[in-house]
């Protein structure tokens, strides 16, 4: 009997595969006493040495086969090992409880894990999370036991767990890992972040998969959709099979884009651009053709460390991307921290709403001499490239004025030092508040362009925090107060004669390019797997067509009238 | 010397009398052990019965003198007292260590207070304060003190203290008690808007008071400019005493207003509203001549209790203001609970962000059992007086729709019940998520009012916490976006025909009531107590002018900008 489960579409495409259920391994810990204290302390510190070693070598293959933001996790979890709060704490038990090692381990472990998860903070839940990982990892080598369950697949396989944990995710071989299911997760949880960043199929939250499944079963993960099919027919594989080549062929398709511009039936040309968060994304960002760079997040940087990182670290950083994309544009963002992004070696507040506190250019306004070293080693590498500096979270004229006197006071400083700045630097801002898209006129006579920011000038516009499921229904990219507001934000920037571009999740979807490019949007900034997909549909559309959408979808009251509007009119292509 | 101290101007006015410095009861309290652990429950049983007494009488002294809201304070601490986690707990500490009461009620307080405050939630951090506040009420009965200095001033004072608790104010003889002077606290504080509500001048947050002042000091508490100076030289006093005649005078003279109407010079109407929170308010809003209820909030009904208001008790709440507004307008608001305003019998979710979060409207449209009672009650009073309801929170044309067939169907359930219900019930929205004042066009055809909610509309649309002192600058009324949204959604009104008013904060300030007349308000919504004062002010205005004055500012850049030319060109009346 066929039993399917519906999800969340995670990651695209299909696979079809013997399953393989991840087991938890089995970890009884039973509460001993020890008489050898000293030298229970001392297993217990070789443990941890070897959870050490063992997470260095993850993270040096996490990081060149995943890339920076992947690796990041597995510095934090080293910090872990290094906290002396945890290691003292589990050391003190061992010693004054006579406790063996493990049980110690475990009881500092769930008191942190319990501690963290009754936090309203989803910044400290990721810790609970961490910790989780990590406790396990040094309680597998206390016990002995090998987990090398994922690493000892050798046939094509999809894999299906309740989660997949960082650790999980590095273990993964993709050359017979096809695709995964999960039973919890959401389209932005860890899980479904490394299945695109895999390029492989995913659904997450079905609920019951690992309840569902046994190892062995024949299963289609629709990554499309969000379905998982389990032991189908023969027939229904067909179709399937037939599905993935279309994908597979559309892929293809996509391919031969690289090195065409993006342009319109009536040629009307538009930069594709690409989000990145460090040097390590560029691979993707060129083979996958993308015109620019729309977005260089700062951020990881300045994350998984215990201090800032220097001005000549950054402007390596910096230079590389630069240099990599020989002359092509490259929006750098400064640093967007605060809110529910912390940083422990900077001591911010704990605020009620994070996303409504002290954060990215409000930090950079106070912590100045932060701000100036980032500001100094971006002014270095614009010699190396067409570099662009953005300012994030503005909400006032104050503030771009404050910024840009400081980035001139830098730039003066910089040249009497001797170094060589480009003089062609252009600077400008996320427009991700709604103030600043209102009055976007008058931030316009005040900035060279804009980047209009649409994850959070959403959640802002229709107060609905985006990852809050209460009010998932109420993050409406198709809102037509957001049309309205991007609009005016395009036509504001026009007619100072700058260009407005967008870096949000939407500009890369298919419903939302044919309307931004009706509004006349310059720039679209997207998840670099995105752009080949983003530049066959712009290939297909006329511009004119376009801008009458764009004129009838503003005047419509709500987000599905929009939505229905641009499929109904045939502008989704693929 | 002079030494003389800037805090918040909290309250309006000027005191000038001899200081009493408030001092904290000594409660030294050592650890004891007991032999007869029964006597001594006993003992702590017999206190907690006493504090509850005690606590009754105050409720009720404070529900007669300063109204619900402030009564309510003490309906939460006799919850406090009825817990029988704390109880169990304290009862649990003396019977199983042998604990001294005293003790054991320390202990038990601490932990709880400690544990509250550590939360990232305002409310729980209130709860920490109550938690205090009740314990030490408990714990002077237990040692036998008796806390009755601010009760025994009988001489003209301003007292000085670190805060002032709830316990502390309802001693307060305002016979005696002139203004007060606090180290703690802002605008917002408990302390603040108590001081307003018992209308005496009242500085907050002036960090060293009661270090720099000793009882008996000559004080003088300017609560316009936030000054308190301390033994001031006789000249000054003069100086002060002759602001405080022109103070008084100017009151007389607004006093004198009370049954005037609301016009300019050039003989346009407004409606000078008021808001409040329970049918006690309403003394208040007669004596200051509001021309109407603009916002009666009902959380009130719902809050420091441990079940939903049944239908019966809202009705006659509702009727109550209804009738004795004799046939002017009463703008109700449906229940805006949830975010930071939290119901324990709800079980409502933590959020990260509560302000964008699962609050209000959203949260009415899941639990339309307990919408439908509210509704049920609104239907039924609105046969006693001109009734309008208005529903918080509103993001999207679909929860006006969904609300107004939910409205729709009570009707004709109350009807078929035999019910009379008023078919000129007008149905509004407030206007505070930027999305529903960007595209007001679209609701105005869906409604037959708005009322611009600023409190909330400035923080989304500058996406700064107005709880936040990290971001407080960026809290703008006079940010040109927020201008522009007022006459975006004005405008949109008066092109269909409807009305617009505003029942945030804004409304009554000197500044915006210029501007605000000028964009072409209807109607101002705002504290009983302000609505002189704006009266007055109004009555100097000549709308023409101000129709120039708001075009000007319109077109300004920065929130200063605007302040400064509402005040160069002469429009502070005052």
């Amino acid at each position: 009997m066929t039993n399917n489960l519906k999800g969340i579409a995670a990651s695209k495409g299909i696979a079809i595969a013997k399953a393989f259920v991840l087991e938890q391994p089995d970890m009884d810990i039973e509460k001993k006493s020890v008489d050898d204290v000293e030298a229970e302390v001392n297993r217990f510190n070789e443990a941890v040495k070897n959870a050490k070693n063992e997470l260095k070598l993850i993270k040096e293959k996490t990081l060149k086969e995943m890339g920076e933001e992947q690796a990041e996790i597995f510095s934090a979890h080293l910090l872990v090992l290094e906290d002396p709060e945890i290691l003292d704490g589990v050391t003190a038990k061992i010693k004054e409880e006579q406790l063996n090692a493990e049980y110690a381990m475990k009881e500092m472990a769930d008191m942190y894990v319990t501690m963290f998860e009754g936090m309203d903070n989803e910044y400290m839940k990721e810790r609970a999370a961490d910790i989780r990982d990590v406790s396990q990892r040094v309680l597998l080598h206390l016990l002995g036991i090998e987990n090398t369950s994922l690493a000892s697949i050798q046939d094509e396989t999809v894999v299906i767990a309740e989660d997949l944990t960082p650790s999980d995710t590095a273990q993964l071989n993709l050359d017979y890992v096809l695709g995964f299911a999960a039973d919890i997760g959401g389209r932005t949880s860890h899980s479904a972040i490394m299945a695109r960043s895999m390029e492989i199929p995913a659904v997450v939250g079905t609920k019951e998969a690992t309840a569902s499944i046994s190892t062995g079963d024949t299963i289609i993960v629709d990554g499309m959709e969000g379905n998982v099919l389990i032991n189908p027919e023969e027939s229904v594989i067909e179709t399937y099979k037939e599905k993935l080549n279309d994908y597979l062929r559309q892929k293809e398709e996509w391919a031969k884009l690289v090195n065409e511009p993006s342009v319109t039936t009536d040629d009307h040309r538009v930069e594709l651009a690409a989000n990145i968060g460090t040097p390590d994304d560029m691979d993707g960002v060129l083979s996958n053709g993308a015109e620019g760079i729309g977005l260089y997040r700062t951020e990881f940087l300045y994350m998984g460390r215990n201090e800032l990182p220097k001005e000549e670290e950054q402007f390596e950083a910096y230079k590389e991307v630069l240099e990599r994309m020989e002359g092509k544009p490259v929006v750098i963002r400064t640093l967007d921290i605060g809110g529910d992004k912390e940083l422990p070696y900077l001591d911010l507040p704990k605020e009620l709403n994070p996303f409504l506190g002290f954060r990215a250019i409000r930090l950079c306004l106070e912590e100045t001499d932060m701000f100036r070293t980032q500001l100094r080693a971006l002014l270095r590498a614009s010699a190396f490239g067409t570099l662009k500096i953005m300012f994030p979270m503005v909400a006032t004229v104050e503030e771009v004025r404050e910024a840009k006197a400081i980035l001139e006071d830098v730039k003066q400083e910089l040249l009497k030092e001797g170094h060589t700045v480009s003089d062609e630097v252009e600077v400008g801002i996320m427009v991700e508040i709604p103030s600043t898209a209102v009055a976007a006129d008058i931030f316009a006579k005040e900035v060279d362009f804009f980047s209009i920011g649409t994850n959070d000038l959403i959640q802002y516009t229709l107060a609905a925090d985006r990852m809050s499921e209460k009010v998932a229904h109420l993050y409406q990219p198709y809102h037509p107060a957001i049309l309205r507001l991007v609009k005016n934000v395009i036509d504001a920037a026009h007619k100072e004669g700058k260009w407005a571009g967008m870096c949000g999740e939407m500009a890369g979807e298919e419903t939302a390019v044919p309307l931004l490019l009706g509004l006349g949007l310059d720039e679209f900034s997207m998840s670099a797997t995105s752009v080949l997909p983003a530049r066959s549909q712009i290939r297909h559309l006329s511009k004119k067509e376009t801008e009458t959408l764009a004129e009838e979808a503003i005047q419509l009251s709500t987000e599905n009238e929009v939505a229905e509007l641009v499929n109904r009119k045939g502008f989704i292509v693929s």
